[in-house]
């Protein structure tokens, strides 16, 4: 896939997290990275989703300098480039302020995994980072909130749990591609609405089981994948 | 009913369930059985809604072996025939992951019948399942999805009562036909949402009346039916 | 008025309710009466609204039988009529299963006046009735659940407090006219989903003060009305 | 700009208020004010947004009293006119009464600061007046709704945290001009839902970081802005 085909890419999957009302005002961006993972396209700061162009999209390299494009590059770039950097075959990276999911981000709660739901997509509870210091917001604080995600990813694998919380934030969520980083993002949400439902009525709800969370995602993930038309 | 108007019946009931707004990405499908109740129509697995035409509709046989057909059917097709086998005089089935039902389901609580809008449709609260065994989850989870239902509705009648919670996933609604199911699908919906809200300002809400319960469904359902147009 | 213009108006009511959202399925009807009081206009029973025409509509009388059309009125009929004949002044009745109105109703709490949306439409706390009785469900259930409306309005201006809840029921609301009734449910529901919200962030949330409330309520209706552009 | 800009301005933004979803019937109202000072337009009272036109727009003095236009004012037109007097450099104000934001209104409960979605916005928590007195609500209701909301803003700057929850009513909002107040509008609604839920699941929620709530709100708003593509 050269450059184009990737600001095309990006653009429509912006435009398609538009459209899954995951988000409000300018609250969300996706991003895209070359095949060759030295440049990454990403939304441009603070503009509408229904008029943007694929040539509006803004080519950064991983140190989110930006090598093309007329418009700024959204200012959580510095997040981006950094889990690109960290996570080995992400391609790409939604980032929204969706309701649910924000809402246990601002709990400073991890997602439970209580359902099938939740197993079908995310390999155990989605995790929450820490606080980031005073130092760490004042000093670079973008990379730093990347540099807090790939820190509690330590001993995880980040395709099999494509998403986390920013504590006091909200989430991330990425994926093979720019599309598959918005579908995970629409599943998050999805899920921790019915994590923030579930705990509601029955404050003390069991995990799904352990057995079932393996088979649940295993049916959709991996070499015995058996759902869906193409195993991936 | 022949076979190519049950496909036509079950790929306009897959929509319809679209349209609704219960499905999230492609969680959630809808079968329908033969009037010789030899055969079950079926929605491909992972699919999307919008494009589905009736030739995509996959053709299984009551042990869930494809018999017509390009796609793969519904990875739940197991669970699907192994209703039908069981219950007599169901046509048609749902299952969706919809936000509140799932809730429940997670919660593993029944949904008690608070309000007449529950009696209109569930002659009683909609029971929830039992948890898989590991060695059902290993040696055949969507036949044995079917079968804890199944066992759970032992003394139950299925078309009184045409919805199930199966624990720690989601629910399975049927009805008399395939479009059928999907309306039980929507109205199971409803009344888990208002459940979860009544239980949120009142932990304590009495269920309705058994006398109200049983003139409300009888209202509706049965010889002395008295709403709608056609009595059924 | 005529009777046409009756239709009219009925027809354009029910369809105004299901655009509101308010409605699931068929849950729901809007009546009016003619201006003589002795003629009712009421929705077909089960009939979906975006096919509803005005010579569907049904004409009955005030002890509800049907006077003119071709279809079964709305089996809420004998209620409808029932609040006619003792509502003085009352020109319109909607009925729903809206969620959060509905959830009071099951919950069998009253809506509180908790702010100025209430108290611009609802001169203080929006009643529930009584359970009916066993025998009450059995005789009349439809007319007798009209009965216990108009008792629990006993001392209560109608058109001042223009809805109730029908304990584990569902909400009614009324007013001049059939498309002021519809106005009326939408309004109910707003005012029982935020008083939903209030009770659950804080359980003790005070009273709008009385003072408040007349004042929000004679902005709007009365004599000294000076909202919108025809004090009415 | 002058008066017809104006009056177009208000125009789009209260139709753009209403397609904000935030406003069920006609309970929301935009103002803005002329660059010099001296002249507000406003929403005339209790009329549908979707056939609002320039023509039909309200033109107040600064004592709310009308100069042009054939409507009857918003009745609120004495707030709106108290707070212009008072708040400098603000250039338009929102009146709704959103969802979540009247929860907390009525609940007489500020919105604490749980995020940086709330930090990208107001910089710390929304306020909440108090109550009127019965005089106050007796002699000059509306523009004593103005007085104490700016009572409660001694010691805060306006423009800084520009929304207030006047006590069992609902939410105002202002910015530097009638699209921005409508903006803020949505902000707080979506800001008010994420306490509503972050406070179910976890009562002690601890508030944002002060260093965070500080870096957010500079990264978009002032001297060192850096969102979006042009610092304001």
């Amino acid at each position: 896939m050269n450059l184009d085909e990737l600001r095309n890419d990006v653009c429509r999957a912006n435009r398609l997290l538009a459209e899954t009302g995951l988000v409000t005002l300018t609250w969300g961006n996706v991003s895209g990275i070359s095949a060759d993972r030295s440049l990454v396209v990403i939304k441009p700061s603070g503009v509408p989703y229904e008029a943007l162009s694929p040539e509006q999209m803004v080519v950064v390299d991983l140190e989110g300098n930006r090598v093309e494009g007329d418009l700024r590059p959204s200012s959580d770039t510095p997040s981006h480039v950094l889990l690109y950097r960290h996570f080995e075959g992400i391609g790409g990276i939604t980032h929204t302020h969706s309701r649910c999911a924000t809402i246990f981000a601002q709990a400073r709660l991890e997602i439970p995994c209580l359902g099938t739901t939740h197993a079908d997509h995310f390999f155990g509870p989605v995790p929450v980072t820490r606080p980031l210091s005073p130092r760490e917001v004042e000093e670079a604080y973008e990379a730093n909130t990347g540099q807090v995600i790939v820190e509690r990813f330590a001993g995880l694998h980040p395709l099999e749990r494509p998403a986390v919380l920013v504590a006091g934030h909200a989430p991330f969520t990425w994926g093979p591609d720019a599309a598959a980083s918005v579908n995970n993002a629409v599943a998050l949400e999805a899920v921790a609405e019915m994590a923030l439902g579930t705990l509601t009525i029955r404050g003390d709800a069991p995990p799904l089981e352990p057995y079932v969370l393996n088979k649940h995602y295993r049916r959709k993930h991996g070499a015995d994948a058996y759902y869906g038309q193409t195993p991936y």
